[in-house]
Formats: C-alpha cells, structure tokens, sequence
C-alpha cells in the first residue's frame, strides 16, 4: 500500500479530527466517577453543580469565648448602672463553636464581663461563677455565627466544570457532602515505535537514539490531567506495531503513536491507522512537527479510539501534544483548553518562514530598558533544548513568509510575565563563564538569556539597545588593546562602561594525541587539515583573520575555513566528531570535549553595559557575583582562565 | 500554665521563626533523592545542576531518508551536466536518524535522486538502485544533524533549582542522564483538635463542626509540593494533644496544630508547644487569623521540627497557609517562593480596617469599561465561600485605617489576569436565577461575578460605571409601574437598557406548616411574631414598606425591622433557624429551606444594562441564554416563576 504525505492546513485538520470524534461521540467528557473528598482531587474537573446540602454553620454558633444571653436582658447596662445576670437561667458560658442556647441572641465575650461568686464578689477564674455582671449592652446576634452565615443549604457551592483547588474542598466538605464527582482522567497509550531506539539508561552505540519522547509526552498528559501508560518499544515492523495498536485500543482513549509517521520506507504508522480504522489526516502544514497523522480505529466492540501519529522529532511531538493532545484532554475532562499569555514585542531578528505553513518559533523573550523583546532560538526540529530554553512561542500563520528584524509579535508566553522582568539579556560574544554566571545568577532570581551572535553582533544590539550587556572580545589590531577601540566605532556617543570580566587563552583545538601533528596557523594551509571557523564578527574569527594575516597566509588556502560555528563548544564537537581536524578556540572547550589544546594567544574578554545599567538593580547580583569568591574561583579554575581583571570597570 | 496571647507584626514574627530555622540548620534544602527519570517528576525541583553526559545526536545523523555522500563529489552537478555516484562506493542509502558512514558529509533526500539500475536505466523504487543521478549539488553538511546539534557534552542541560516539566525530562534523557537529583518533599503532619469536631461523612448534629480545615491544609501541602499527613481528630485534651504532636515531630518535617491556638479554655496549643520546645510566637497581627502559632518541638535525637499552630476558622486556616506554609516548603524544596500576580484596581466600597493589623480583604474583581474594579466580599473569619469565590486578596497593611470607595488598590490575584476581561459583573438585586445564570455562563467561558447591594445600590454602580448590569425590582408607587422610574431618576441621561427577566412571586417565609398561623403583614405586629428584614435600598424592602404604607403600619411596631439581610436565601435562613418567625421574599427561597410560603405580590425583576454593553460582546452568552430553551425552562421550574417576559428589551 502505498501512502502519500499532503500537508493540510492545522484548521482544517483540527476539523475533520474534531468531526470524527463527534460522530464517535467522543466530544465531551468521557466519564465520571463519584470519589471520596481528599487532598487528591486538586486540579480535578467537576461534572455536576454541587448544591449546598447543609448551611454552614448549621445552627447559631458562638463566635467568641464567653456567655450567651438575650440582648434585651442587658439592654439598658452601663458603667454607671449595670446589668447582673444569673448564670445557668440568663447567662451560659460557651466555648467558640458551641452552639447557643435556643433562647439566646447574643454572647458577650469572657473578657467583658464581671464574674461574681455566690457572694457577689468578683472571681478571678470567670468561668464558673453564680452571675455575671455587665456594664453595657450589645445589639443581637453580636459575637454570633449565625447559621447560614458561610453557607445556605440548597446553595450553589461549585458549578460544573470548575477545576478544584484546596478551598473549594473546604467548602464542599462545609456543604455536607463527603464525595464529589469528578470527570474521569483519560487513558493514553504512548506507543514509542523505531528500531533504532533503546530505552533511556541503555548504553548509547553509534546510530542508536534514546527514546525520550515517550517521556516528555507522559509528562505532559500527566500536566494536563490524563492518565499516561507508556508502552516498550515496538521496533519498525508492521505486523508488531499493528498489534500493539489494536491491544492498545481496547485500553485507552487516545493513541499517541510516535514516529513512523512520515512516509519513508520505515514509516507504517498511516498504513496501521488505515488498516485498522480511518486515516482522517497524514500531514499537517505545521512546522516544525509537519508529519503528523490524526485517524481513528476500531475496537472490537465497533467503538471507535482516536489516534494520533506523533512526529519523530523531539520538538516536533512535544508541539504535537500542545497542539492536538491538550485541547482534546480538556475536553474530555470538561475544562476550558490551555490559553497560554500573550505579549507583544520586538523580533530581535530577520526570520524567514515557509508561507504555506503555521511556523511555531521558539523565542526567549525579556524587557530592556522599555522594549520587550523576542530573540529566535534555534529551529531545529530535533533541538529540545530550544523548547527547554524558551520563553514562548512565536507563530508566524501560513500565508506569512518571515518578518523583519524589529517587527512586533505575539509571544504565547510559556512563563508568567513577572519573570521577564528578572531576564537579563547578553547578546554577543559567548563564553563558558556565563554558563556558570546564569547558574549563579538563578539563586538571585535572574535569568540569564544569552544570544551567541559575537562580538560585532552584540555590539550592534547594544547599539540598538537591545540588550543589557554583550561579552566582547575585539583586538584593535593597530593598538593591541582589546575592546576600547571597538566600543568607540561602533556606539559613538553612547554611554556605555566596560567591566573587565576574564583572560582567557585561545589556542588550536585538535584530536586526542594530537594525530595530523598540528604545531600552529601555519598547519592550516595543508591538504590533509580540515578546519572549523567561527562565524564572522566573532572574536576569535578576527583573531585568526588578525594572525593570518601577520603569517601572510590567506582564507583561501584553508580548507573548512567556510565551515563556521556560533560557539567554542560547537567548534569543539566538531573537532570531537572528527568532521573537522582543528578549530580555534579556548582550552575549556577542548578539556570538555576531552580533545587536546595547544596554547597560541590570551585574549581579553570583557563586558560591555550601557551606563544606565551599570546602575540598574537588576544586574547587582553581577556585579555582587563579580567580587564574590566561590563564583571567581569557580570561574579560575576553568582551564586556561584568569580573573584578575573580573569585576574591574575598565572604562 | 497561664498563656497569653499578644499579637505581634507579620514581618516580626516571620523573622523571629526564620531564625529559630536558622538556628536549626533548617533554613535550606531539607534533603535531595535521586529518582529514576519518569513523569512523575514534573514539579519536582532539581537539586545540582545537570550537565550533558553525552552530545545530542551523538553521532552525525541522517536529517532526510535519502542517500549519504561527500559533497565534493557532486559540487559540479546540474540539470543539463548530472553527475552519476555508485551506490556502494559513492554514495549509502540511510532512513531518517542513521548515522553517516564515516567518509560522507552530507545526505541527499530521495527525492532529489534518479535511481539507476544495472543498465544505467530509471527505476521506480529507488531505495535499491547501482547508482543515482543528481542534477544539482549540495553544500556539505545539507540533510545531516551534526553530532552536538542540540546537546554539546559537558555542556548545562538546567541549572539547580529549577522546577521540571515535559521537556526538560527529555533533554536530561537526551543528555545520557536516567535518573536526576531532586530536592525530597517535605513531610508535614496535619493534627486536626477539637471535641466538637467530627470527621467528613459523619452524622452531623448540632454543636458539632465538621472538621475539614486539614483536608484544605493538607491540598494546599500538595500542591506545593510537600508531603501531607493527616491525623485523626485528637479531643481538646492537653495530654492527648501533646502525645499527638511528640508523635508527630518524630515523623515529620513540619507540624500543623489546627486550632486552640487562642486563649481560650479548651485552648491548649500554646501551652503544649511551650511544654515541648520553645513557643517562638503566641499570635500574629493578620485579620484573619491572629493566633497564629510558630514554635519548635524538641525531638528525642535533640533535633528540632517546627510547628505552626494554625487558628480555626477556615479561612484563617487556609490564609495561615498561604502565609506562613507555602513560602517555608519553598525554601525546603529549593524553589522560589509563590508570587502571586499583582494588578491595580478601583476599589468599590469603603472599607474600614483595624490600624493594628495586616488585613487580607478577599475581593472579587474584574473589568468593566475601561477600568477594573475590586469588591470586597464577605470579611467574616468563618466564611470559606468567600475564599471560594474570590478573584483575589487586597492586603490593607499595618496602619492603614481602610481605605475610600474609589481607591486603588493592589490586588493580588488568584487567577490569571486575562480571566478578568471574561468576567460579567451583576451588582444590584439578587435573585436565585443569576445563580443558574452563573452556572450556563461558564460554560460560554464567562464568569459572573454578582455582589448583592439591592435594587437601589444597582442603580448607584451603574451610574458610577462600576457594573455591568444590574437586578432590579423597584416599584413606582405612584404609577405602580416596575424599574422604569427608578432607571429615568437615577441614571438621567445615561444610556441604558432594561431586560425584561422574570416576574415572581413575593410573600411571607414563614416556619412549616406555619405554627404561629401567619396570614399577611398585618401579622407583623404582633408580640408573638419576629420579623426579619432586607436591606435598606432592596427592592423587596420598598415593597415592604409600600404595603405596610398601605395598612397604615409603622415600622416601629414590627419587632425584628432593624435585622437585615443581604439575601433571600439569608433571610430564609433566618427563619429556618428560628432567629425570626417570618420575612418577606420569594417562594423559591422558601422551597430551598423547605420552608412554608404565604403569596402575597407578584413583582417583575429585569436587568438594567448600559447600551454599551447591551452591544458588547462579553454579554452576547447572556442574550443568546435568554434564549435558550434549557436555560429557560430551568428558571421557569423554579417555584413561583414566569419567565415570559425574559429577553424582551423594555427599554
């Protein structure tokens, strides 16, 4: 059988998907179950109203510790005149909680009274005295909860459809009712299919991919209120995952069927779903996750159990189940879908976007100064760390060919908006200390967000005002002086400060043991060296550039000089992997990545910060970690680091 | 032992118990574990950072099913000058996720290919071909996810201190990680005492409280992320409560002592914590909830465990968690304490409030027009529907005496900010069918929030803009025409618009089968009888007052005039406790408390809405229920209901 990928628009596949499970009946809630009142039930969904069955309080309660008695009885009491009481036939004491006496309309707190023995002396302990005397009066029902106060039988305590939070128990449990019914949580099965995967905690041999996938979509069902059952791995034959579908439909309302749902020549997912049932929709036009597929199948019993053909991808399944997965749960548990916050701001960048596709972009998004703004992450399907590092989501809807760097757009915010005001931004050159500063910095309540675009890039956003420091690291090569020359180029007039942050030693990145004998720049023109660059406007690319050119050696000579990475750690696994012999880079790099280092220059990498954040409260933690020891000796004893300079203003 | 309870300020008593936990090392994480990787650990706080074992994708892997090879190797390939690769030698056929063969860097989707046979001719299956034909070049690295792609090893997978979701789990599973450290959770015994209290479910009997307060703390200990214990209700008794609580700081974290935390009588809290370790702090100026407790037991090893004596009224419970719980589990699990959002609003009565205290005022809120408005709801300690129904808390701070109708005020809000704008405000009259109304609205995504000021107050926040719509059923006693007058007299020259709703019946609540043998208000007067009254302003008082006007009586014959209710449902109430033999309302409130009613007028009640809104959107649910069959003939079973003229503009 052979089975064609078309890609539909999300709308219309949302439809045709949304009208099978109406003809399956499969639109609302699934069920309910009636269960006892506990802790548990927080975040459940009610199905029916729940009506007051008994007030709260259900008789006159008294509100204080003291005596209840008949307002009228003391009406007239003043300091001057006042009023005695006989304890037992006008006046009894009540402890709070205590219900009052039929005949009586008020309780005068212990504190107020006057208790006097058989003598009509004053007693010192008040609560069991012959009388009690009183020196003013009070209105009715003072110091009373009367019944119904909280609660009036019959009352609407909870509609329907209202999702449970520890209060609501409380007042349910006041209503009189000791159980409570609730939608029942869905059942999803999670098929992980692929004969290359392994299950997490497998040793990981070349060509073999961990299954996590499963996980991350368990996790979300679970978030979201279902009940999530992961199956083993089903590898990549038809006959198998055919059978784990059918058994996995007489469990479950939902499939969640993962990978296999293109249309290569191991893909069976849309040829299953058609054998066993209808292929409503194989391919959606969302990017990334395009691959999706939405059918039903039949259960033995001619009911029918929708599935859903999850892409491969890791960033692919994970929209798959924000999309499609979470809309239908709320739905079957009776509660409004997921509406993620939405801000506007500011696209930091150019961004191109196929038009025939909704294209859900990954951004980190934070205010500087009084712009909010949005910084695309990588858009990689398979990068997870993009969903990880974001802080919304961008969707720029079919028909829409990209936007322009500086354009307005709707962020659906992944993290309350509060938080963008904690981010700090640093776009420009990277290095490793950062990742140990944001590290740091998170015990503050900052967030570090860092845009790896280099040197020249971080410079122009701090000339667009666009972030609240860029890491900078630019040889005058007239001068020899690092930083000073740059800064006066390319923000004349704006103030900005430099904060001296670390040295650091670049030098050549190379194999293990070193094996094409790699001795310096000059090895670089040899045929049998491949090198990695970084991208132009880095720090190191103009220090390569720099060298180069005192060796008179040109780029053209090089092989892989167009090769180019946006970090040293990148060049590092490049040289890792073995699709490049050499880059230039740090030693932290290369120790991380276990390749061997040889010394050829120190470099100066500081901190560039326009003025007005150089006195902002939200960098202090920076400036406070800049002195602090544990984060410079952490810093120290990178490889090939000094921080003798870190935390000195240099300008 | 005598104890006193002094109230001393919130931030005193926080940093009184913040070093007694210092003092006790208990002021960090109380602990980590680590945990096989799995869905359940969505929530959970990590505890070291995580740092990437492995890169993701750990080789170079195929991006497309298509064939592998070097990009050299077809750089000169166009239509018109193909170039044919050998498949073997040349070129490998990989699915989607293979690794590259150690030569190729670059894979060419199968698409893109013309597969050849033996003969050099074009077959239709090209996954098995001798050679292929490629009519453009590629650039290296085209359809390869490099090695490192989204993970680089060694590279900061999440720092310490974050709280998991989906993805994260995932990017820790692709970063070579099966298990994770995670902070462990706290453990907090809930000890419930009380003689009168009585467990959920039980017969309920007067003078007895149902004991729900450690169903609440032990929810909101769930919630956020602690470990809840409850134990069975221990009797007001000083030994059996102490046994209890050394008992329970053998087994726990943190101990909750729910009630007698006051002075009084049956109050033993204090004087037990005293008698086990140190009683840190004896009452809190928080209203609600001042006796609040903070000490610490002793255990048998010497070590310490705090404990919170929380007061009994739920909602001094629930907010004594709130304060005092949530912000110590945060510490404990090592995550930033709950910060609720913060919004301005307009607040719509006067409120007064002790100069002493910090005052937490549960208010409703939400937006009409263009400003957003806060209205305090019940202040009572006992009344747990007011956290139920409450949008959020005003804090009116220590020396702050209440604040003017039309202030501004912080409200911390305890649902996401856009609900707000999905909110209908009803100030005015009530009736019973606003609370059906509540019910439909939420399934249209509205929220109708109503706070019950009578017919007049209606009018008055329509006139200030502060409502939506208002009920109303004020009768002209010139023309005996309903609404109409009062609108033309109390919103000259406004525009608003009149609903017609349901006409119902009005008459006297009395007790069943009517023991003191009330006929009509003539009957008011009588020694015998007790009266309870609406409002001033409540349209169902003008009636009153318009027929006793009538019969010639005086208000000052009637005894129980000056006792208002705010409700119908309150004043039935009052009647079925027995606080008042009769009051005047509707039959449907009578029904609800199985009450006797004596008809005696019909009335119309509309609802008065600005002709803005009358075209707004937000309402648009409410005029297609007016509509509604279901919602129609739920109303119209309501005793004493007509419902014909519902949805007809009267104006």
């Amino acid at each position: 059988m052979s089975i064609y990928l078309q890609d539909i628009p999300l709308n219309e596949a949302l439809a045709r998907f949304e009208q099978a499970l109406e003809s399956a009946g499969l639109n609302g809630i699934l069920g309910e179950e009636t269960l006892e009142l506990s802790e548990n039930l927080v975040g459940r969904v009610t199905t029916q109203p729940v009506w007051a069955r008994i007030s709260s309080p259900h008789y006159h309660a008294a509100a204080m510790d003291g005596f209840a008695l008949r307002a009228e009885d003391v009406a007239g009491a003043m300091p001057t005149s006042p009023v005695i009481l006989t304890v037992g036939q006008q006046a009894v004491y009540v402890d709070t909680g205590d219900p009052l006496p039929l005949w009586a309309n008020a309780v005068v707190p212990i504190e107020n009274v006057e208790a006097l023995d058989e003598n009509g002396q004053i007693m010192t302990d008040a609560r069991c005295p012959r009388s009690i005397r009183l020196r003013a009066g009070l209105p009715p029902w003072s110091h009373v909860r009367p019944m119904g106060e909280d609660i009036v039988a019959t009352q609407l305590v909870l509609p329907s459809g209202h999702i449970l939070r520890p209060v609501d128990l409380g007042a349910v449990a006041a209503a009189g009712h000791d159980r409570i019914s609730v939608s029942r949580k869905p059942r999803v099965a999670i098929l992980p299919t692929g004969t290359e995967l392994i299950e997490i905690g497998q040793p990981v041999e070349t060509g073999r991919i961990i299954e996590f996938n499963s996980l991350v979509l368990a996790a979300q069902i679970r978030l979201w209120g279902g009940e999530a059952f992961r199956y083993p791995i089903t590898p990549d034959e038809n006959a198998l995952i055919r059978q784990r579908v059918q058994e996995a439909a007489e469990q479950s309302d939902l499939i969640l069927l993962n990978a296999g749902s293109s249309a290569g020549s191991e893909d069976f997912s849309a040829v299953v779903v058609q054998e066993l049932g209808d292929l409503l929709v194989h391919g959606v036009a969302v990017r990334p996750g395009h691959p999706v597929i939405l059918g039903m199948i039949r259960r033995k019993n001619g009911s029918q159990c929708p599935i859903i053909g999850v892409p491969g991808y890791p960033v692919s399944a994970a929209l798959t189940g924000e999309i499609f997965v979470e809309p239908l749960l709320a739905r079957w548990l009776g509660r409004p879908p997921y509406q993620p916050i939405e801000i506007e701001a500011k696209m930091t960048r150019k961004l191109t976007s196929p038009p025939g596709d909704d294209d859900y972009v990954r951004v980190v998004a934070g205010r500087v100064g009084d712009q909010l703004l949005a910084a695309p992450l990588s858009r990689g399907a398979g990068v997870i760390t993009s969903l990880v590092r974001a802080d919304g989501i961008v969707v720029l809807p079919r028909g829409v060919q990209g936007v322009e760097a500086g354009s307005r757009v709707r962020v659906r915010l992944y993290r309350p908006p509060e938080e963008l005001n904690q981010t700090i931004f640093a776009i420009g050159s990277h290095d490793i200390s950062l990742d140990l500063l944001a590290q740091y910095l998170a015990a503050y309540g900052r967030r570090l967000v860092s845009a790896n675009v280099g040197s020249q890039g971080g410079l122009v956003a701090l000339r667009r005002g666009e972030t609240h420091l860029a890491g900078c690291h630019l040889l005058d090569t007239q001068s020899g002086v690092y930083n000073l020359a740059a800064v006066q180029q390319y923000l004349p007039g704006q103030k900005v400060r430099i904060l001296g942050w670390v040295n650091r030693v670049q030098g050549l990145l190379v194999a293990k043991r070193n094996p094409k004998n790699i001795e310096g720049l000059q090895d670089l023109i040899r045929e049998d060296v491949m090198f990695v660059n970084r991208q132009r406007g880095a720090g190191t690319r103009i220090l390569l550039d720099y060298q180069l050119g005192l060796l008179g050696i040109s780029p053209l000579q090089i092989r892989g000089y167009d090769q180019e990475e946006y970090t040293h750690l990148a060049v590092a696994a490049a040289v890792a992997s073995g699709r490049a012999d050499c880059g230039l880079g740090i030693a932290a790099a290369a120790v991380a990545l276990d390749l061997d280092f040889i010394p050829l220059f120190e470099e100066e990498y500081d901190l560039i910060i326009p003025a007005i954040y150089a006195e902002d409260d939200l960098l202090r933690p920076l400036f406070d970690l800049a002195a602090d020891g544990s984060f410079r000796a952490a810093v120290g004893q990178l490889p090939g680091y000094d921080i003798s300079r870190m935390g000195r203003w240099i300008q």
